[in-house]
């Protein structure tokens, strides 16, 4: 769709590429009924579940438990104009299992803030999407 | 809230300043039940509303139009681990006066991309929330 726009469309492996490179993303979730989003770091499980680790007592823990959230990550240029956006949409889950959680806790950095009482969330990765938006520096947009 | 995290919370003047110095935010919106986000440049207006364009025949305009949306600008250093992020939330419409639409085509610039028969979108800024993560660098959590 939309491919005379200046996006190029990416693939599955494309994208989940493209998440290894990038430390910090935004999770996209509903709260009283609103649409809610906050930046968080993460890295990528094996199985490429997104993996993020916040405070078992935070708002955004008690509301995407078992829901299902996108989790987006972009990178752009501003001189360019030139960039690229995924987005990984699935069902967020609250890690629960101690054993799971202590190996998610070796698996990588978890929090750039100190987290107390802290909560591993596995957002899986059922739909992966992204674009590109080449470098077309079109004349006369500014 | 949380006042031990490591954030400090923003006030709606120092949210609305950092909004002026980043070209490119995320609106976040609910399609077809689900979560939904895209990363868009945008420019805030006199009254502090938030505009953007989009093609008029987008799923993003079917989408946001009449309904409250959220709107996510961020700026963080990978390095020193800090930054800063504001959330404007509220209803978003398509400008449909002529008259209107043809002054916000002259207010600044709208899209990266190319837009063919393109609408600008306007989101009240009826709830301004930010936070800023500063430099704590906690030995140890990586």
């Amino acid at each position: 769709m939309h491919r005379n726009d200046g996006f190029r469309e990416l693939d599955r492996r494309e994208c989940l590429d493209l998440l290894t490179q990038v430390p910090l993303g935004r999770i996209v979730y509903t709260e009283n009924a609103l649409p809610a989003v906050l930046p968080v770091n993460f890295f990528l499980d094996h199985d490429q579940a997104v993996v993020l680790r916040t405070s078992g007592a935070s708002r955004m823990a008690r509301a995407v438990d078992a829901s299902v959230v996108a989790f987006e990550v972009d990178r752009f240029d501003e001189t360019t104009r030139s960039g690229w956006s995924v987005v990984v949409t699935g069902r967020a889950s609250l890690v629960t299992d101690p054993g799971e959680a202590e190996r998610l806790g070796r698996s990588g950095p978890l929090s750039w803030a100190p987290v107390e009482d802290g909560v591993h969330v596995r957002i899986e990765p059922e739909l992966v999407t992204g674009r590109l938006l080449e470098d077309v520096s079109p004349a006369g947009t500014v």
